[in-house]
């Protein structure tokens, strides 16, 4: 069997502590697993120079591992002048699905600046990464809203991310660090909370794979990601 | 009806030109359209300090575009010291296509060099790399056999790659740059000739999508990488 | 009066969460007021080239800011390709404090990376760093003490740190943000836990000042660190 | 003897393909034996800041070599953070030469960008790249006299160039790669189409030379550039 | 004994030559034994933009270590693309110590630029270069004044520096290179012309110190700082 | 006329201080006028990895210019990570007009640095700089002779150069900043003492220039390096 600690269809115990720090409009220390990653929201009062004058917002936002977040010490980002470019890949699909959630041109000329600092790394960090900024967004435009800059509320939906992977044969939820590094086939996926996709990306990792594979991945990152929306907008709830 | 030159199912006009250049390995300037690219191969006599002693190659690949390759002149990539992070990306999925038809472990302790310099750009940059790359390292491979440094053939099958889009509600297979910028959905495609397959990378660029408009994009880039795949095969018969 | 949320000799409440993620050797999440500090510990099994060979161990820290961390976003430190001077200026300060206190002979050839990462920043976070670090240092040795790679135990002192400036006339102890922007002079001292001095630096942010000013504020320091020296030692204290 | 496969005096082939990028101003793909460049000239619609407003054009050249252009594959310009400083002496001297004939105050406040990236080496790059480029530059404003921003033609005269030199005491013109590397003395001339000079750079390899050499080897280069202008011309003569 | 060439609290021979260079607004060329720096003051009619329209002056200060200015030769500070922390933290230095003796809101929105280039290091060239800059931004102001831009005079004291080490249980005032590389404790004070302090950095290189031993070194300092002010006052004074 | 200060065909007063520093091996300030350069030669016990094992020398210089050696400052080289081309082309003359009368297989594995950093910049840094050089690399070479690490002296000539160019109609010999500013054509030469040639660079700046007046350039030039050679090896002469 390829997993031992949980079922294969079951995702690692996942939660957000929001306000993790005061200073940032959002901020959600998220963890799933071991997987540790700090979400913070900045409002910068400016958009980049080619959209100024425009009337509505930007969102870009900004990934990067902490040198101690993996047992053998990373680099530090950026100091050595080397660039990691699975960081900025990585950012860039965190860009694209908060994009896909919100109507920037419901906001004020900001810019939103999402940053996903991981501070321990055991697998899983783009698809939590995702699930973390997505409350931390939500909390920063709570805060615009608040301070009557928003009218309409600009975010039409949650949205959740999840891997899957084959190993050894098996369809596997979640991976944790381990599980990935020996996956055949390694499936990443960004749904909105009703089901439909933001962000497919696929790849095989030792062997091609089928469409009927690709469509038993899918299918189980479905209900994985419907149970993360879930988690997420109960927390949104007003009590 | 979104597009007038051909039809929505219909791939552009593909031509490789092999030995393009004579110095390295292997060099073939493919055109798509009016995107043309030069993919080299170089061969280096060693590997990346890490595998050293390991007994096998590696395979890296780089993708750039020449600053004159858009209507809008690109700065030139690296010079102002700032990283193009959709650069890193593109190269990153042409090495992993590349190395997913290879066994590195029958080739002696090379690097191959591809790159991948994009001379002109109208869309479909990353999937004409891939398509001409394949045929590059064909023909690199081949002089390493001719001069006996490779015994059995470690290149197990051809490579396609094409994009598909959802433009105005209509399916568009190998977009061209004003049908890419108007997309809702993107999905860029690498199949095996035997049509499993490598990379699928889904992206909703202006709208969410279902399970199934993914199948449906599926199978018709399915059909075109058949069509592609073929055509490599064709100029690699002996004649 | 200058300050009303304490007396001007108090320093913040000040917290260590030890083992705050678990593949570092070493990992302390520290709290001081509002400015939160994740101070890992990572080994790695070799010195810097000029080293190799010598038979004892390197020490090396770092420190940078994440960009949610103020109220004002802070670039992402080196993505820019600009160089932060104050964090290379308070990194080299961490460095050299917990060498001081640690016996390098007596380990392996290792270097002790120590990465002081902050996470939100209200004032004092190269004290902060340093006070945090000496826990997580003190771990991570103890983790080498307990694979059995350090046979006499090299750490011969804690270490502790502290401010104090002079702000509209009075001396404050431990400044928060707001404070040091208003401060007329700044004083940063790291002290052993016996008192003696590791490193006092002075700066006349506003206006010069007096050998007598120093005495009072390296007086106030004193107090504070043997403070902090006590809550460092209490935790290490085998239960 | 030194050359066996020409005579002494004699150039290589040299083609010009006008046209071969669609989206640039001008687009020339220049072939001088095995050499092999593609000269790009862009039109930006501004000047540097310290031009603004001054009423008249600016034009910038930048060579670089692709990684596949020699034997030996060269590092990626600009990817590692390393400044080839031969590409810079090099556009710079590219720059000299275009701008020696065009009145750049016959034109609107726009930017000229001439970009010369080597496909294939051989020798002669930058005498060649002058070549190609003085054909993508006429071309360029050739579309800028179209559209009606061009009254008064501002290209006074076509601009040629060829490389001499001295190998085991024989005198060649256009060096191939080969010859360069055997080279005692090497010169680089660019003339106008009258034969009058705009740049002289004459460099003991090997040896140092006399007044009564660099004569002789100037004679050489004259006739070599009164074909090569001779060749530009008939391509441009209205048919 | 510690030093055989002075005596222990002797500076060593301090030489200012003005107008070193010409076209600086300021120029002096600082001797202090073998260690040799250039400073200069260049007046640049703009200010940083976050200062722009606040009507005042603004000050900064740049250090570096010519190649050949050490027994083994320096990389240049650069080229290489590295940070060189230590001239980063140096130059910060002499910022803020000629920032302490200079009203900026006196001056026109200007940047003074002090550069203090090393051409020769034997220990003490951050003290050194706060030394000579104090002269160089004095003539600069004069020349600024001279032409009726400066209307009350900005520069409020003169500012002097020095280092104090204890070596070998010796206190020895303005370390040579050698003494510093022996020192147990190093300090560098800068004091106004009055003795009042500007910074006070004191480091344990080798074993912590007393504040007791700090008093000691700070009186030390106190009077080879009183004669270094001394010395720069009357090479001001009006002949 | 064009020059009012000197005749045309004259040079500027030319000083050599040699030993101007004391710790690099070699070090010459030279000036020219208003131009001020420090040239120091450093030996590194090294060569560059290709040529390890090779038995003999490599020699390699660095040219740059302080932020205040003009009257505008220049920013400083590297700090802002922009390269200087100048900077580059300049050095890499002087670096093949010294190699030019070095036997490097007459030396051991050294590298041989010069370094040529221009105090003050007057026009003519690029052929003082030469000119100073020479003697720096001598007196470093007799240092290594004179420690018995070089049998045959390996410096065969003398090396001088000068600037001629054409201003407003006359010839001018070593242009100062204004005259070079104002030049139609502008001649870098480089001669060996015995005035055979070792580098020509002439340049259109303004004009297009005969063969003609190349000759009459290139005769100026030679008088004017046969008098600086002359200057040279009296300072050399045994007293």
């Amino acid at each position: 069997m390829a997993r031992t600690d949980r079922a294969n269809d079951a995702t690692r115990p996942l939660q957000f502590e929001r306000a993790f720090t005061a200073q940032a409009a959002g901020s959600v220390l998220v963890t799933c697993g071991r997987t540790k990653i700090l979400c913070t929201v900045s409002i910068q009062e400016s958009v980049p120079q080619w959209m100024a004058g425009g009337g509505k917002a930007w969102l870009s936002a900004e990934y990067s591992m902490l040198p101690g977040a993996t047992r053998q010490r990373k680099l530090r980002d950026g100091r050595a002048g080397r660039v990691d470019a699975r960081s900025l890949e990585i950012q860039r699909m965190i860009g694209r699905a908060l994009r896909s959630v919100i109507d920037l041109r419901l906001l004020p000329e900001v810019t939103l600046w999402v940053d996903c600092d991981v501070l321990e790394a055991d697998g899983g960090t783009r698809t939590t990464a995702i699930n973390g900024a997505c409350l931390a967004i939500h909390d920063a435009l709570k805060s615009l809203q608040a301070s009557g800059r928003v009218r309409t509320w600009p975010m039409h939906s949650l949205v959740a991310a999840t891997s899957v992977g084959i190993v050894r044969g098996e369809l596997l939820v979640d991976l944790a660090f381990q599980e990935d590094a020996a996956a055949d086939v390694d499936l990443n996926v960004v749904r909105l909370a009703d089901g439909r996709l933001v962000e497919v990306q696929g790849t095989a990792e030792k062997r091609a794979f089928t469409d009927d594979e690709l469509r038993s991945m899918l299918a189980l990152a479905e209900t994985a990601c419907a149970r993360i929306s879930a988690q997420q907008a109960l927390l949104l709830e007003p009590r």
